[in-house]
């Protein structure tokens, strides 16, 4: 029997979860230092509800759960008539009649369905944060899994770009706690659609921000090939080069846009919208945190209207991908039949961000929660007379364990050395008659015959 | 469209998340405190790691995950030939050819594959922890969810008793740090075997289990009739009675079975280890818990060896199924090729421990995580000023927020009400002047106006 777990999914030992709880608790300490509060919504969905919302690529990574009992007994008698050649041909519609539920693909789909069908007990703006895995069936790859976490805030129910700088000043904070300087990228939907209007090419909208994305990796020929493909006119495409070919600070893109996008009331409203969330952001974040207008920044869903975000890390090797990304949204929960509520939100990657500090060598020393203090095991009469010290111990909060079994000595300092437990206590029958305790430090290599009072001030102090 | 999660699954709102969260913590911080260290597993595992580890029952409750792309196509021809009417026929072939992962369906199988997958890497005696959901496509009802959390510990690697004597330890730590106040119901498996042997139906062990079990429910005329629908000779039933119509505490009941089982080895060593395990735990655990020989407990999982352990609520009125049980297994690792590794466990089910909390009223005042400091918003003006604020209260680690919106002040207001925010704060144009803070506890209705310093002293204070 081949022993592991599914393609694209991974266990997590102690010592990888003492690392991943470092950064889930560095995260959540931020949201909660902001005001959002968390929920949690079920792994599975029904499939009416996740269908549909992340275009057809989407649709084709979400993992569907077969239904239970007698899966084939309400499938219309058509569908499975003809043999097997006639009936690979209509996998989709059987697929629709063999599952009706399906594994989340992202929080932010969940949160919408959350939102509309808890409209009333819901105080807005609401302020929420999500914590939990997604699962995609997507190709395995470096940092691409097909079970990883989410960590999502999102404020629903209001307009204000006191939002947007929000969520800046929190991406900040994570990434200064955890010592990773990044660029926060920011562009706006309003300053694409814009750039489409005035070369004349509205309709083109998303075939030019597709486009334009690719201009860092293809370069500007093969891009103005693309769009001619695309059937984007000449004259467009020679509206467009000033844009592809100008490159200058935040400042200046502001400025060229101003002259750029002119008159367009889009354009305006866009240029308005960025200006004033990277002016008040900047002088609220660290100085370790770069922010950046980046006008090539599309990002895939649909979904976004306004503000666009993605955070890339600035330590060199590591990982280029994402670490974290998000948007404005302005009719999320539209689609579940609750139009005009407003939205934005960030999402930061945990096992992206995981894979960053751990390429860099930058995870803290991590021991709090681990045993502090190891018992040796001498034999039954002396473990039943350890066992009240242990407890003894642990009353006063103290991570203690009494080796189980009366072992040879060197697998009983093996179990201690290879868990680094720091204090070894041997209590044999002379420390039984005299009421002392023997205790090592295995950092200092100190030992001391001590009462139990001296051994809890010792370990505490 | 109908919005709501898939039948069996749940939402869980703010105020639940907290509650919610209190249970693990509190859990958790035991499992630690005895030195347990945390793992995850995937949601999903290989369906031959799951398959036939729970009996027909529970193979028929695991959620399979429908193959992703061509999922037809490497069907047997046979399978899908004839029309609908036979293939229906083969539903369980057909299933095994759509889906090759499944969801998991407790947290002791998959720690049992880890163990293996990983034996090299691991230090044994193994003493694991894992908090993680697990699902089951059973009828919904209360107390019962198809997504539910599991909370386990296990000592992997080790015959010593201690392990039991501890898990009685955690046990009882776990539910006097929640309050609630249990029975611990211990047997042991051997004990289930020796009466099988000395009553002359060895082979009828499985039979003579599921009939004591329901001893309580069904009376001893229906088990004695079921007994022999089963085709247990009267002679067996006949020296059966004597156990079913004893009744006594614990002492009374060792007493009794070292008469009833005689010389039988089997027996003596069943006696011997309960008499162990229920003597030592008795002196360590605190006088909340109530630690019970119960005779008639057999759970229903095959892999139980030795202990078995089973907790209940001793509040009236509250779940009378039980929110915790485990016990020792002999081999679990063997199914996987591991043999001759014993190891004993426990789990505790956070869901039923919700429940009976809630049902009792017995969670405390739990705010700490919440916002602390809401400030008004005045307008975009005294907004831009007070972001300067909120920055020097969040550094100071204070949970803070600035509403968004410059709307209305009931509104406002009602949102720190909903929120249960104790302090709000209001800076308009005045205090923007005098360097002033206005600042109100909405739970003693004090009000003063201070500075920034001071605002934060009364608040930590």
């Amino acid at each position: 029997m081949k022993l592991n777990t599914p393609k694209g999914t991974r266990d997590f030992s102690p010592a990888e979860m003492v690392r991943r709880n470092y950064i889930f608790d560095t995260i959540k300490g931020v949201f909660k230092k902001y005001g959002y509060q968390p929920i949690e919504t079920p792994a599975m969905e029904n499939s009416e509800t996740l269908m549909g919302k992340y275009g057809d690529e989407g649709d084709r990574l979400i993992f569907k759960i077969l239904n239970s009992g007698d899966f084939l007994g309400k499938m219309p008698a058509e569908l499975l008539d003809g043999g097997q050649s006639q009936i690979v041909n209509r996998q989709s519609s059987i697929a629709n009649h063999l599952s009706e539920k399906a594994l989340r693909y992202d929080l932010t789909v969940p949160f919408a369905r959350y939102v509309v069908q808890h409209r009333n007990e819901i105080t807005f703006p609401f302020k929420r944060y999500q914590v939990q895995p997604v699962w995609r069936a997507d190709r395995p790859q470096k940092g691409r899994y097909r079970e990883f976490y989410q960590c999502d805030i999102d404020v629903i129910g209001s307009n204000s770009l006191l939002n947007e700088i929000e969520m800046v000043q929190v991406t900040d904070e994570v990434f200064s706690k955890l010592n990773i300087p990044v660029t926060v990228k920011i562009n706006n939907r309003k300053l694409l659609a814009a750039i489409a209007e005035v070369i004349g090419a509205p309709d083109a909208f998303v075939d030019i921000t597709v486009a334009l994305d690719k201009l860092d990796k293809i370069g500007e020929e093969k891009v103005v090939a693309e769009l001619k493909e695309r059937g984007i006119s000449d004259a467009s495409i020679e509206k467009l080069l000033p844009l592809m070919r100008f490159s200058g600070n935040t400042t200046e893109k502001l400025e060229f846009l101003k002259t750029y996008l002119g008159e367009n009331e889009t354009g305006q409203k866009g240029i308005a919208e960025v200006s004033e969330v990277l002016e008040t952001a900047q002088r609220l974040i660290s100085n370790k945190t770069v922010l950046e207008l980046d006008l090539t920044l599309a990002r895939g869903l649909n979904y976004y209207t306004g503000a666009i975000f993605e955070v890339r890390s600035n330590i060199e090797g590591t990982l280029s991908s994402s670490i974290s990304g998000g948007g404005r949204y302005d009719d999320l929960t539209g689609i579940f039949g609750m139009p005009d509520v407003s939205g934005v939100g960030i999402s930061f990657g945990a096992d992206r961000i995981y894979d960053v500090l751990d390429g860099a060598n930058l995870f803290p020393e991590l021991t709090s929660d681990s045993t502090q203090v190891f018992f040796v095991n001498f034999g039954d009469k002396e473990a039943s007379h350890c066992l009240g010290l242990v407890k003894q111990l642990r009353e006063a909060g103290i991570n203690t364990e009494l080796y189980p079994d009366s072992a040879k000595m060197k697998k009983q300092m093996t179990y201690a050395h290879n868990n680094a437990i720091q204090f070894v206590v041997m209590v044999g029958t002379d420390e039984m008659e005299s009421g002392k305790i023997g205790v090592k430090n295995m950092t200092t290599g100190e030992q001391s015959s001590v009462t139990i009072t001296e051994l809890i001030a010792l370990i505490n102090g």
